[in-house]
């Protein structure tokens, strides 16, 4: 979160399809990670209320031994362990422990987000991020230009391994009759997994949220990649505005073809169009391509994000 | 819950490992299969809120073409959905539609709990329960004694598919920039997928709830099975007191061997032996075969169990 | 494969939804076990071949340090390791040992079906198997008529999280550019993993094939349990010789309801019509029950199914 | 297979984790897609053959109502419908199908690997390649400077979607009896799914094979970003034979933290350094710097990945 209010008004191209699509802001980007963490978090955070109970139930369920003092047993043993009493059997209401595991994989798969993100961004082309500098780690004498994203890469294995783990949990519910054969000892393996990952995936994002080097010299010179077609539809709007839509949109396509082939900017080869720049004034026409109304925008929703990242998670998560 | 209510004293062996393991009664198992599909609800309902966000944040999740307007607008549209509004971008805010999944996948996997439990129960050896009759479904005039489980049969196969589509949804989440190649996409196929096998399942497990026909005298059979050595360890109970615990584990293994060789039941084979006959009078060893305190306890453990089962639920599930 | 031979005349009940659907032999089960294994086995073993390939590439699969003399290099590092060459880069060509991986995974899918037909005939109401008696295994002085599948459990649990390793592998293959940030890594837990299960599975499917206790009594005795109805479709077949089809099917019907009822043997309750009986001498209906062809054709297709399992096979899976 | 070799001499960064790496050449890239799918396809065909086998084996096997003639009528419906006769049945032995399932999602997988690197390859940052051009298809009048990955999102959805579809498959082994309930009935939904994903997925390998847009000239502007550090080791080593090994990475590191401060190229910095000036001739250096060698090792190796290409795979696949 911090990171994301830092970098709230840097300009950055927001990509779709690993295409620039619109301007938006790298605080835009990063308080997006956030919030996706903080959307898995109120999901995980009441499953994992809800598994915190007692596992006290005899071998078929009713601790018939202590016959009508059973449930004043089981209650009392959940009170000394601090646990949840219940009424169910452990070994075969497995819900609550598929949902605490697969809440576990939907916060690695939030992690992952904000992982896969800084590894595109960390590439040679893009470079504008870099991992923290850790001397030893994702570095090469050999290659003095590499830094790896170890972190990044450490993140996305994880989400790979934890998925299946999830999986796992989703068979063990099929549970035959009062304890069954195989079904849930292949939990034993799944879940304690699923915590060592979220676990090494905090550690993880903690240091990536902490340490990340951000460029904004280099968010800038991507933006300009498309030489101004990253604004074109803004620009379109505005020669609509004098010549029609349809017009306007013959207009941009044609500049933009010269642009390719020119490698001028898409405003200069707009207003070498004499129709163009007779109709239109060219201070208003720049307008278009100013950056300024998507930082603005992106801006504001980075604020509204952010309200949604409690403080407790901000330490946690970023 | 009303075939729990109504089979709350219907004694029954609850099976460990596909074995007898104590006496419980069937009301208890089927509060079990209610209990199960409430804890999965209590998960899937908050993920249903969650999910239901309007789906409004243009290219790249500024709506930058309202500029400051854009949280008025957008508020405005989730408004007229009747559905909540939110701050982030679907696209790639993947946490709330993958819990959303993941929760029906959990409660497929506590119906098939139930599933499993009621193939397991109408086999031809165990033949305690039969699918609801439905001409046309599960029987055969060329084998006049089956009834095929198949309400059973296609939970099962329903909960196969869904762990695989609940395991896209988690794919998805590693979404790429402001909106990925491919990931979400597969989420089309995957959510869908789920609420489709989620309702036929529905609609199985309530044919079950509703239909199912249980045969008392068919689970009291089975509980001779074992011809008293289900309730071998009460039995030893009774004996320490007056030989010692270790004397009386001996005595009731040696008893159990003959057992097995005469096919007597363990109370005969304990009071032919003259040391225990001597010492425990053959009444109070007799109790130790009564089924009676292990009926009570499941009874009052059902009831417990299904005060958790609100009366929505009820209607829904069983 | 010599549990199967031993066993090849063994009656048992054939069961389809877990009802008895016809008369079939142990030693034909057993069989399809051997099959099934030989069948993942026929598909695991060229895969292995193709994954023993040399990793020695450099950092971008060219080895290009070595100039024109690369591929010579590469060959000699192979021969050395006694690998097979490749002409690819380990780091991207993951296809090999994703086809390894499921490889094992199918062959710990075969041997869970095995697995799970034990777990399922040693249960208490089934007990036409036991597995082998290993002191402290399995046991229990409490319970002294249960001996868990113990070997079958530790089968169907490593089959839950093979499954799991298994999808890892298909990640691992979607990898960006000459090495991936995450994809490969993940290989590493998944793996070495499968390797360890197949192995753990292994052994324990041994020591079942080894040791499986075998109780014809049971088998005999469960086939009887329809008293007649597995041999329904034969009896028909008889009278609708004399009766014409249709009405040789009502007959049927009627005399299963009857036998339903009274607890008759179904041959006694159509000898009980007098049509029936009037028209099929009781002689040419009885052999109808006779389960020798049942046997016979279960024999011929167990020799059968066992001329596929070579004898290594047979020294290694049963 | 073609794009390989028309590409087999065309300069290009090898990046590993995102990051330039050393150079390679596109065809040697696209080689090894090609390579890939021909191990996915090593391991499909034989799983193929091995699946297509008759299903006819009667209700538990054995056709016993044929008696001894069974296996001679099985062996006479699986030529009629040329398929390979079997000895088990269908029902049961699903490793075939198993295998089959894993075979088409390996290759998609394969495919997968192509969809990824083409996906980060026609970003607007590297611009390496475009799509096809098909009108309608991945561009924008709104954003005429992007041509989004359409067949490359259409492929890596397929693979996300194709892993659970196999998974599904390992889940239907686990087949209880001679016909289980619930197990094969989702293969019915998994393997259909699995073959439109994978005949899906060839219409756009193919299309990307056949109209994939490459540009030399973007490829080779790229390797220059790294202002001639993709080279450092290259220098290095021939610093080394003057200067000592230790020395020389040392005057390499020093010369690339002045090339990122200056924006230099390394060859310029490490000249400008007097000892290394005096030691070295100013050619020999340079031709540290070529890409020739690196790209004759490409060649070399595309030659002979593509050795393994036949004919009919580089008709279907590339």
């Amino acid at each position: 979160a911090a990171l994301a209010r830092r970098h709230a008004e840097t300009p950055m191209a927001g990509r779709t399809y690993g295409q620039h699509a619109a301007t938006i802001t790298f605080g835009h980007r990063a308080a997006s990670w956030a919030a996706g963490m903080v959307d898995a978090l109120d999901a995980l955070m009441p499953a994992i209320d809800r598994a915190m109970v007692v596992s006290y139930a005899g071998p078929v369920g009713t601790l018939a031994a202590f016959e009508e003092r059973g449930p004043e047993v089981r209650d009392a043993v959940a009170a000394e362990l601090k646990l949840q009493t219940t009424d169910g059997s452990w070994h075969v209401l497995r819900a609550r422990r598929a949902a605490l595991g697969h809440g576990l994989a939907i916060l690695i798969g939030a992690a992952a987000k904000m992982a896969r993100d800084i590894a595109d961004q960390v590439s040679t082309e893009v470079g504008e991020l870099a991992e923290p500098h850790i001397p030893g780690r994702g570095g090469s004498s050999a290659m003095p230009h590499k830094r790896n994203p170890v972190s990044a890469t450490v993140i996305l294995a994880a989400a790979n391994q934890s998925k299946a783990h999830a999986g796992v949990l989703l068979d063990a519910m099929v549970a035959a009759g009062e304890r069954p054969a195989g079904a849930w000892m292949a939990e034993w393996a799944a879940l304690p997994q699923l915590f060592g990952l979220a676990s090494g995936v905090f550690v993880e994002a903690r240091r990536l949220a902490e340490g990340l080097e951000v460029v904004p010299e280099r968010m800038r010179a991507n933006l300009e990649l498309t030489r101004g077609m990253i604004s074109a539809d803004a620009a379109a709007g505005v020669i609509a505005h004098h010549l029609g839509r349809e017009a306007a949109h013959r207009k941009v396509e044609a500049a933009a073809a010269r642009v390719r082939a020119t490698g001028a900017m898409l405003l200069e080869e707009l207003l070498r169009d004499k129709e163009v720049a007779g109709a239109v004034d060219s201070e208003s026409l720049a307008l278009a391509f100013d950056w300024r109304p998507a930082i603005d925008a992106s801006a504001l929703w980075t604020d509204r994000l952010l309200t949604r990242v409690p403080a407790t998670v901000s330490a946690l998560g970023s």
